[in-house]
């Protein structure tokens, strides 16, 4: 038995659910889970994530992605399938900061996070030793203005090919849109603050300023605007007139670490659609 | 077109979806919304809720359910629809306490829960005027030991037939297992501890003498067993040293009041199945 | 015997708790709380709350209050005294929408809030039968562009004298600077937003659109900048993309009325210091 | 300059936060922060901590003792002061589970706990790479019934002297009551529920069974019943009929080790005092 997750969003109408069941049905699979979700129940767009088992031997991949593939034309949906055997590959940046890398390292050693990591990439040195302590490329990529578009050729050199999705641990330079538009696949970012509170820099700094009761951090998809693109998990925390910066930034590490290790929890199983600048994240 | 709410419960195996998906297109209804759960994908017991638009002319409710009571056979379910033009009937029973209650009849008033009231009674004459300022029946039913047979008798009288499910509203007596017999539907309970601490009386005297640093309340159908019932809804908010047991009071009427509002708000929304001692709610 | 609470904010130095308990003592108080807050304890501004009972008889309040300005001069500090049996006036600026209203005016009657309300103004008149109902003066002053500064003279006719604060129950109007210039006290807002996000109109809106995973309220003072006033209290609830603006709304309104409330409440108890555009909070 | 944190509790009574704070300026002390509580202001028990600088030269330590030992026997004070050059020594016991471990020692090596870890012990051998990775003595003490005697007197050998406190994390032996006796200081342990809510063995397979709607995680102070000594910080996260108990376990986990952390690090900044079975924990 092999398990199979179908994403598909198309625009909605009558009979959709009965189709796609009927098709996993007919094709002898068993639905584990399914969920969807339309904009508008009267003409908007629907979506769709189905976790269903099958017997691997008799549907081949190809028999079933062939089927798909002329369900789909039906519908004017686009769709994607992933395989459960299939370990994604995840590239990092990051910069100085080591607690959200040490903590997604930690996860995936554990089991916790089943991705592969192909290399960490960073523009400073200081990360050499915990990466490669967990047997994990290391590339020191440092950059300076002029050399921004040198630098971002190397990542991805890096990158295309032998990663599925990169994420940014605290990496503390901005990607060119050149660079996103060349990158094919997902980049995660977390911010640390409560988007769309805070953008840009230093925004512990901004919300002690401003004196806000609750400090947040923010995971999202990359986008060519800065700090804009969608959400995919948000967290917070109290704090109180007593708590100073560095007090601030103690307990925002702990939710930068949290809200990005669930955000890619998520993108690891294939719970995240992607729709203008939002996210549909199926629980 | 109307709306209905279907509710499915029975043992998992393949096509369960497709058929009941199968089952709404072919009677020309539009699924706005399903929602699935499994407790075991390899044969456990397959929950479902959906949400659809039919036309009422063409599909007469008596076709569509008899339809169904063939489809539930054929799969061994359980189930219920329900038609958004129905507005349920909540009989509410109260003591002295009146946030829970107050806040209830604001929600109804205000459109936020639709329900219709039949009655409020109490075993105190103190809520009289709050429940007639509503323009809702106030029944006092004054108990004591060896008048709770009676008692009980005259609320089995007046919600009988009346009500769709009761809500205690911080009623401060214990039905007996006589009346959770007799009584044919749902009972909803707000208890004012984060259970399964602190079960029976005084909660917040029992918190605050362990020392806790969170205090909560549970939302939960009412069962045989005293606070053993499948819980709802429990929040909880944080305490310090400072708090006696007054601010806990204070605070723990606010996680009481929305703890019990939410789990009515999904109750009316037929979004909870119950399975053995607990619940599915669908989000 | 008989309590106060002192308030006091000067320039740190050495000393300071020492003289204002040693003052306390000397006439013969007994602190119940205290507490202190220093921006920097190498010569910033020192806050402090101090909660005290003294007797009423040979301590008269005149005498007191004499010797704290005298101490106060000692201390360049700002201060102000309240005594316990003093209840706060409080008048409410609202529009059509009663949640937060109705919200106030059950606390107020339960005796949670301790506080008495002079009258309700509204610029429209849906809110009077509500008001009426708790037996407040209700006053419907309707308001257009043009007659926004005789409007406002009529709301400074009511409150000035009458109240010891305003607080604005979801008013849908902005104040005018002359307003906020003329009115010596303290102005209590709530908006629907986790600020400094979502400032302005339609916050619920603004939060659907962003697609955040996370909606929240902020009670804070007003200043002549709109929604930039030192923030008080705030409060979140998660969100998820299944959720409508409707629902946004439903669950934002339960926020509003707590946060609302929580800080009326800390007001109410003199917990609560300005220093430029922020908050001090003593728990 | 030099700082110090004093500690005390006493019968409450009139003047004490005057005789104190009084006692530090008189010493050239500069309260940096000072915060109290009275279980009952009229006549409970008070306690302060008080946090100051003062001149290392000029003040000498044994000076300030003699004096504070002088006004404690005044007060009938229990008191204890704490330097802030002091680095603390935290014993570690630990089973096969790393989350917590790995978590303290990341958050040791950052600096964000102010610690030293003089060895962790274990009665596996799993945890040792990871351990001394850190460049921390590693000792495999295993343990069965019989051996148990002995197995703790080993590490009673190696935390008597060497320790200030030890910290359970994730140590699945039940330390006897001759071990707790034996030991001279605070032992912290993370209990992986919200106590008081399922105690003992396997608290995520309670509460799955039990289907509350909030798991949490307890740290506490281990006093002779199990899981019944004084709480220090609890944490919850919602979760729905959807999560198994592995999700229950991943949610947990993190739980686990941010209320552990805190708890250390409120325990390490001298922010508890323990009175009964409860904690002032001062914020």
């Amino acid at each position: 038995m092999e398990r199979a997750i179908l994403l598909i969003q198309c625009p909605d109408k009558k009979g959709i659910v009965a189709k796609v069941s009927e098709f996993v049905f007919r094709n002898d699979g068993n639905i584990i889970n399914s969920d969807q979700y339309s904009t508008d129940p009267e003409g908007g767009r629907f979506f769709m994530r189905l976790e269903f088992s099958f017997d691997a031997r008799q549907n081949h991949r190809r028999d079933l992605e062939n089927g798909l593939a002329e369900l789909a034309r039906s519908l004017d949906a686009r769709w994607e399938i992933h395989y459960s055997d299939t370990v994604m590959n995840m590239g990092i940046l990051a910069s100085k900061s080591d607690h959200c890398l040490v903590d997604l390292l930690y996860r995936r050693r554990s089991g916790e996070l089943r991705v592969s990591v192909p290399f960490v990439a960073s523009n400073h040195e200081d990360l050499r030793a915990v990466v490669e302590q967990h047997g994990i490329a290391f590339h020191y990529l440092p950059v300076k203005k002029e050399t921004r578009h040198a630098q971002e050729q190397e990542i991805l050199n890096l990158a295309t090919g032998a990663t599925d999705f990169l994420v940014l641990a605290r990496y503390m330079q901005i990607l060119s849109n050149e660079f996103l538009s060349a990158y094919p696949h997902d980049i995660i970012n977390i911010h640390h603050s409560f988007l769309p509170s805070f953008k840009g820099a230093n925004p512990y700094q901004q919300a002690y300023d401003r004196g806000v009761k609750l400090i947040g951090a923010t995971a999202h998809y990359v986008s060519a605007e800065l700090d804009e693109g969608p959400i995919i998990e948000q967290l917070v925390e109290r704090v109180t007139h007593k708590e100073n910066i560095e007090d601030l930034r103690r307990k925002g590490r702990n939710l930068e670490k949290l809200a990005l290790a669930n955000a890619i929890h998520a993108h690891l199983q294939h719970r995240i659609i992607r729709f203008k600048n939002k996210t549909i994240v199926f629980a």
